[in-house]
């Protein structure tokens, strides 16, 4: 079974729980709304590649750690396209979920997502149960306060943004727990994986910067030229197509030079190097080879 | 150091942690407003006396399991203020988060809880990390999808309404996991403690319903007679005051009777007389004598 069917099966016994008997019909649908059909899976693609990179010796417990981290990505997307927040319309080619549920199914569900997330990681944890406690605090911290995604929108609120932090905590936090979680998962000290994570999760926000300017919502399933319109910092937009693309190949090369010592490492740069071509999509992708 | 104070001092280093260098100053300041100061930690209490009656032999896990449920609880208290859902002005004698920190940090406050209270799980778990995967279920389980605290609320957006599984759902889950993490964090066996919980949270859920009905805003710290507006169910609306009363008495007594074997059942009984009393607000209390 390779990464993508393995994370697909994993979201899909992880949603099924959350859709058991006694669920509220319409609450299990959007729940299964915002999680499939998904987009790339390019964090959980990457908390996998790091676990096997690191020798893998706990399939199970990986797969938990990549299918929760992917868990709380659709959450922060349901939360964030609230009214309050992006009044997204549309989010990966459909209807945001509190356009086809309205704006209460919509936050529960968010919470929802967040609560599964932490549950799978329990699930994941039946082999090894010692790796638990770090697994979860690695993925709290990607998502909470003070540092994680839901601190990185919080920023959004103040009078006064630090704009590494903003972009830090909203982008990279995710990306950072992926590989953490990933060698974390395989029994590797996660310490070291974080910079990975970090130079891709960088990489990742000037390439969603380079849709938002210069790609058609028709491309991207999401509105564009949703950061000029909301005042947002944009790489694109500040350094130019050109100045943003030279910054995302920098990123891309950086990272394949920053993972650490493992048995895998070989397959694993082969695996960054085919992941970081996806953050384009089709028609930027030509400019970035 | 007494229950009260345990939970406390917990909560305060949960909530540090969240408030750490890094965090959105506002952000960090709804966290610990949604928090502090508290109601009467009825769960959290719940939970220290029935990890005390198993014997208690990790505290630091049981305070955690503790200030998990209590961080829990306020986190769904400020998404169910929230304008989307009873658009409540007052909570705790206060204005409610999304008034004093508008609905945009109140989501996120809500977030940044449920996150906080896992991550407070783990951290607690250092000396006995294998009971983690339980605590985790447990805790998941009364506030996600099908059946906890989530669905509960979610009820409320179906045109047909499973009202046994909607009051469980809302209060009874999060009574049951208090019950059933005490027990867990004290290494004994859970699901014999469900029904202590359950007992308790339909009690508890009467006392709300009496206090909605015969409390002025002033006493309860948040508006009174919402439940007729809102054309949500209501014990002291079908039942009367007097049914009602009766009702909660009777759930207390069965409380007592259903209370496992265990090392330290005879305290847990007189604590449980002593917490039901406090369900009710003083202008009702002496009724229930």
């Amino acid at each position: 079974m390779d990464a993508g069917q393995r994370i697909e099966r994993t979201l899909d016994i992880a949603v099924a729980y959350a859709e058991a008997p006694g669920a509220p019909p319409r609450l299990a649908e959007a729940i299964r709304y915002a999680v499939f059909p998904g987009g790339h899976r390019i964090r959980p693609r990457l908390c996998l590649a790091v676990a096997a990179a690191c020798g893998d010796d706990d399939p199970q417990g990986a797969e938990a750690a990549a299918a929760a981290i992917e868990l709380l990505h659709c959450a922060s997307l349901v939360h964030d396209d609230l009214p309050c927040f992006d009044d997204a319309e549309t989010r990966r080619k459909k209807p945001a979920v509190h356009v086809a549920f309205g704006e209460p199914l919509a936050v529960l569900t968010g919470d929802a997502l967040i609560v599964l997330a932490f549950e799978t990681l329990a699930r994941g944890a039946a082999k090894r149960p010692q790796r638990l406690a770090a697994l979860v605090g690695l993925v709290a911290r990607a998502v909470g306060s003070p540092a994680g995604i839901v601190a990185g929108q919080a920023w959004e609120s103040e009078a006064e943004v630090a704009l590494s932090n903003y972009q830090q905590a909203k982008t990279g936090a995710l990306f950072a727990a992926a590989t953490v979680a990933g060698a974390a998962a395989a029994g590797a000290t996660p310490l070291p994986w974080r910079l990975l994570g970090e130079c891709l999760g960088e990489a990742y926000q000037v390439a969603d910067d380079l849709r938002d300017v210069a790609c058609r919502q028709e491309e991207i399933g999401k509105p564009a030229g949703r950061d000029a319109t909301l005042g947002r910092p944009n790489a694109a937009l500040l350094l130019g197509r050109g100045g943003a693309l030279d910054r995302l190949k920098r990123l891309s090369a950086e990272a394949i030079e920053v993972i650490p010592t493992c048995p895998g490492a070989d397959a694993l740069r082969a695996e960054i190097a085919a992941q970081t071509r996806l953050f384009l999509p089709a028609s930027l992708a030509h400019e970035f080879a």
